[in-house]
């Protein structure tokens, strides 16, 4: 029964590859969830510490989150769990609150997470998926770059073991400046040799007799922090490199997660809303260009509003765990495709791998050294920064260039959201301010066509009598008064003139004000014995024009072509 | 010697008609002058104690910036000084802060002026003219509607005689209820007795006999208000009604203006700050909209950010006489230019003669009734009281009836300034909602023409290789994505899909994100092996277009025209 089947999709979009479940499609899943989690582990114990956590919640936000994604997500490689950038924003919320690692920080994450995860299921519900727009890309970009630097600064006091703020980069500078000479050595060896073997060691993997001894080095590349992590637990253990000074992870309870509601009142959700409604709105821009681009590789349609309701429970999920908010990993989700993966079985593999870890693992854990995980996520993290994009947005466009450079010093120099926030804004009001100066060209004739274009680019053929013009922008209140003080200044300088045609093929809407200024304009315009004429109007702009006393009382006419109106009035002058 | 002359003019554009100035301009400016003074002097008593200020601060308000932009302004015939607007705004603003009619309140006003001024001027000198195209026209229309229905019903308590506050309606309703049964009948009977005169003695000048005993019934008409002032005068004195309790207007002291600057601090600057910028946009508004309605007839240019000096400094005019903001006055301007006022210097007689009223006639008005002044308010406000243009606007443009209902339901029950900010908030959130949903349409070849029409609004030929479609609005961020998800689909509901052509004749403008999104756009449809191509892509577009790595990566072509799109892939399939 098809139709059963299209009507379960529907509720549990799992349905359509859980009933074409196969064990070669087993093999597959679990072999990709064996690679991704040899990243998660390591990378989810680091966000946790990023976000002021423990690094055991680390890994419970990779359970739930995940095993909801897979029943109702769209895309069948997403990968859902920690996430640098959102970490940094679960800090950049809660450190000015609480305490960060205290229990009411701790509770405070869980909070945010079912936040970020009501109000993504509640946009998601009532169908708001196109708020994702408000954020333009540039500022996405010049956000993420921004913060990768923030988050790389904020390692640095684990890999120093100083206490160092970097909400924002003057107040990591004064810290540093204060407290660079109580650095201790032995750590900062550690973090910095840590540093080298993550940079260099994949290097070693490119070389040629490396790469033949092993058959499948990008896999290994990927393990290589798993395995950093392992070598230093060994050091320490063996070394005895606790007694030098080097700190490492705290004890971390085993066990599966707790499963509760986080402790709650009215005051602290009204605190955290708005950074909830921050992290929601990057955490599904993140998400969802994740999944768009594997819904169009794999030919099928993704609808936004379902990504929003699955990345809500996701987040719920995780708030009920204590965990704190997640999204898609781009990076995992890269690995879990390429190496393999058929259908989100295997980000369920992953999930019940990483149950595993933490029912029997963690002991293993307690040797890490801080600034092992440090250096894994200044590594990572690292990657991001890269000044091109600035160069290339600011040769393509000023605009977008000017709310790039807003934003990353926005971030960079007040915090991680109000930068964004800036930057938001920065782009509304360059987009308004654009809208507000369109272009405005007098046009003519190009001689022996019926072509007319910009009479400052091109030679053609004018008239005294007749003014020809185009406006390149759709008309709305913003540029109904520019429209005007341009002709009003033609007006002015030509006494001559007799005609006005407004050559209407690149205005797709005309709204109520630019309607009336119009209006006035006929008004005004015929009590000079000027005639005002329209050509090209579209067919959705005439279907609302048609009814106004715009056209009722036009003095002049309205043309199919700009060309037929130019001749017919030159005629017209004529005869006269 | 011409080149002078016209220096001379940029800095002093009364230069251009001070040198043609002739007896025959004097005679018709100076009875001008006695027409517009006829409405003028109780127009601006009652202005004044609308905003809560003494009456000689109305008249004072006439005087300076008169003079100021006569000389400096680029509309002959504007008349600036009190408007009802403006004064309700400076009501609006100042009563939450100080008491009205208090000496901290009066210095309050100039400061205001002052700062409303100045606010003007910088926006002039760095040449932001422009930003007053951020208020639509329906926005305008709603905030004077509601505004003149807050004013008419603040005048309430002169007719009544009781303390009500008419910040918004439910406040006034409730003041009403509460003081109703302290009425005093006398002036209830004046005050009513009052408006019946100011609304049908007009309409016995238009009777035929009446017509033809006076020959400028107009003139008449407007002095009208002058008339009931100087009757109800005589009645007061004559009949003593001061002893039934009709109260008038207090002494009001003789002489010229006193110059000086207010009194202020940098908190009520701070405080002043928001109410005087929106008083600052409103006043330029109104002044802008008829002095370029004349500057049209004259076929004069007019220069927006000029104009925003001139009103700057007359503002500033008003803030060192005692005085209050200022701004053209339509009513005025229509009475000066009717009465055919030829230059400026009509604006400047008004002034001196608004002199010698305050010199030797403030006597007669200290036996003026308040209610009669309220009468003359509530009758030439009531006017503006008119529910057609909701109508109207919401018939032709959904998006703007909405904004017109939030302004006036937020004027009418929150207050004046707050509603206007509503209400322009809500113009750029609708504005920003259009250019998210634009009109995407898959588009097919008009048989047996060149013509691409919608496929679902016309019969056309369509292929299942080639998809055409075409966007209706600018590509920016906000709708990148819902171009995308509109190809997501397509591509994931046609299998036999090789080709997709964007007709891009309405595009004007392409953003970095939507050029980004484009770029994804092709790599990702290459993998699919469906090639996308670009038609009719706008001559300062391509311009932009051309160093991009969209077009150097595209897998397609770009075409001239979208038929020739068509039509070469149509024949490149058919050789395949």
């Amino acid at each position: 029964m098809p139709d059963q089947d299209s009507r379960l999709s529907i509720v549990l979009p799992a349905w359509q590859w859980l009933r074409h479940y196969s064990p070669l499609k087993f093999r597959a899943d679990m072999l990709s969830a064996l690679i991704v989690i040899a990243m998660l582990v390591p990378q989810g114990m680091a966000y946790a510490i990023l976000a002021g956590l423990p690094p055991i919640t680390g890994l419970y936000a990779s359970i739930l989150p995940m095993i909801i994604y897979a029943f109702i997500g769209g895309s069948p490689t997403l990968s859902i769990g920690p996430v640098a950038i959102i970490s940094m924003m679960v800090f950049a919320t809660l450190s000015p609150l609480y305490e960060p690692g205290s229990p009411v920080y701790i509770e405070a994450a869980c909070l945010l997470a079912l936040l970020v995860g009501g109000i993504s299921f509640l946009l998601g519900v009532f169908r708001f998926g196109f708020l994702i727009q408000l954020i333009s890309h540039p500022v996405i970009k010049s956000f993420i770059i921004a913060s990768a630097l923030l988050i790389a600064l904020s390692q640095v006091k684990f890999v120093l073991d100083v206490p160092l703020e970097a909400n924002n980069i003057p107040q990591f500078l004064l810290s540093l400046w204060e407290y660079f000479q109580f650095t201790n050595v032995y750590t900062l060896i550690f973090g910095i040799a840590s540093i080298l073997f993550l940079i260099y060691v994949p290097k070693l993997f490119c070389l040629q007799f490396i790469k033949k001894i092993f058959s499948n080095t990008a896999f290994i590349a990927k393990a290589l922090p798993l395995a950093l992590v392992g070598i230093s637990i060994a050091m320490v253990y063996f070394l005895n490199l606790q007694s030098y000074g080097i700190k490492t992870v705290d004890e971390i309870p085993s066990g599966f997660p707790p499963f509760s509601m986080p402790f709650w009142n009215t005051e602290m959700v009204l605190q955290l809303l708005p950074g909830a409604a921050m992290i929601a709105m990057i955490s599904f821009v993140e998400s969802l260009s994740i999944a768009q681009a594997t819904a169009l590789q794999k030919r099928s349609d993704l609808n936004s509003n379902q990504e929003l309701i699955a990345l809500g429970l996701a987040n719920i999920g995780a708030g009920v765990t204590a965990s704190f908010p997640v999204t898609g990993s781009l990076s995992r989700t890269v690995v879990n495709a390429d190496s393999g993966a058929k259908t989100p079985m295997a980000g369920v593999f992953s999930s019940l791998l990483i149950i595993v870890v933490s029912l029997y693992f963690t002991g293993f854990f307690q040797q890490l050294p801080l600034a092992v995980l440090a250096a894994t996520i200044m590594v990572s993290i690292w990657k991001l920064v890269d000044f091109k994009p600035f160069i290339e947005t600011w040769r393509y466009s000023r605009a977008d260039g000017i709310a790039m450079w807003v934003t990353f010093f926005g971030v960079i120099c007040i915090d991680i959201s109000t930068g964004l926030i800036i930057g938001i804004i920065s782009t509304f009001i360059l987009l308004l301010w654009r809208i507000s100066r369109p272009h405005i060209a007098v046009i003519g004739l190009i001689d022996g066509t019926q072509y007319f274009r910009n009479v400052n680019r091109h030679q053609v053929q004018t008239s005294h009598e007749v003014l020809s013009m185009r406006i390149d922008e759709n008309l709305t209140f913003l540029n109904a008064n520019t429209l005007k003080g341009f002709l009003i200044s033609e007006v002015s300088q030509n006494k001559e003139l007799k005609h006005v045609v407004i050559n209407c093929s690149s205005i797709s809407s005309i709204d109520f004000s630019a309607l009336e200024m119009l209006e006035d304009l006929n008004t005004e315009l015929s009590r000079l014995d000027i005639q005002l004429h329209f050509s090209e109007i579209k067919g959705p702009v005439m279907d609302k024009l048609e009814h106004s006393h715009l056209l009722k009382n036009l003095s002049g006419k309205v043309y199919f072509s700009h060309f037929q109106a130019v001749q017919q009035l030159a005629q017209d002058l004529q005869l006269n």
